[in-house]
């Protein structure tokens, strides 16, 4: 069971322009940034308060978040759940028979353990699972 | 500025289902349930943890929701950045020129002052000011 909102995930085609919006706007701070070749990203992590933003930038038109910029244009793009253990949370979904993206627990940004379910099982949100043992 | 992420707003054709997802999936609580007829949505207030999701089921389809979940399908809809003073932070935008939707703060769900900025501000994302004063 999720714990919080870790992040909303927010795809951007400029990641300096995005941060100035969100620092000027809402009074966003930059927390990291990170980029992450074999997902074709650059993303920064922004802090509103307790709460975060992650601004996701493709590194080319054909990556997943360059292909959904095309499709849809620039919006939220997923929803990113804290959890203890993410493969315990996949396990947990999978006898469910709920569709999943990752079957396992991989690498994702900021070094954190990640794993996407698919839009298909929540009606039509990309969410995340995250273990983040920097809290 | 804002203090903090206050909920992300989800649009959902049947809010009764969507609710059971949440909580299945990753363990959200009701906290509210809200009808607002001149914007046309029911909706309920989850909580995970101490983060927060609104879900937003239009009344019919003519209405803003009804018209988004017709071109876009289900998803995410909207975030909301807790503020102190919603009149104070429209007053700011507005000194910068920045697009808004409402020009003054209107009672929104759950008896918030709440106001929507255009998306065009942000690069895509609708987002919303509330003032909690129930914190």
């Amino acid at each position: 069971m999720a714990l919080s909102v870790h992040h909303l995930g927010i795809a951007v085609p400029d990641l300096d322009a995005a941060t100035l919006v969100y620092s000027d706007l809402f009074g966003a701070t930059l927390e990291h940034r990170d980029r992450l070749e074999d997902q074709g990203v650059d993303a920064v992590s922004l802090r509103v308060g307790p709460s975060r933003i992650e601004l996701v930038a493709p590194l080319g038109p054909d990556t997943p978040v360059g292909r959904f910029l095309a499709k849809r244009g620039p919006g939220m793009h997923h929803v990113a759940f804290e959890v203890a253990d993410v493969a315990a949370e996949l396990e947990r979904l999978r006898a469910h028979d709920v569709q999943l993206i990752d079957e396992e627990p991989r690498r994702g940004l900021f070094g954190l353990q990640v794993a996407f379910v698919h839009p298909e099982a929540t009606g039509g949100v990309l969410a995340e699972f995250v273990a983040d043992g920097s809290k």
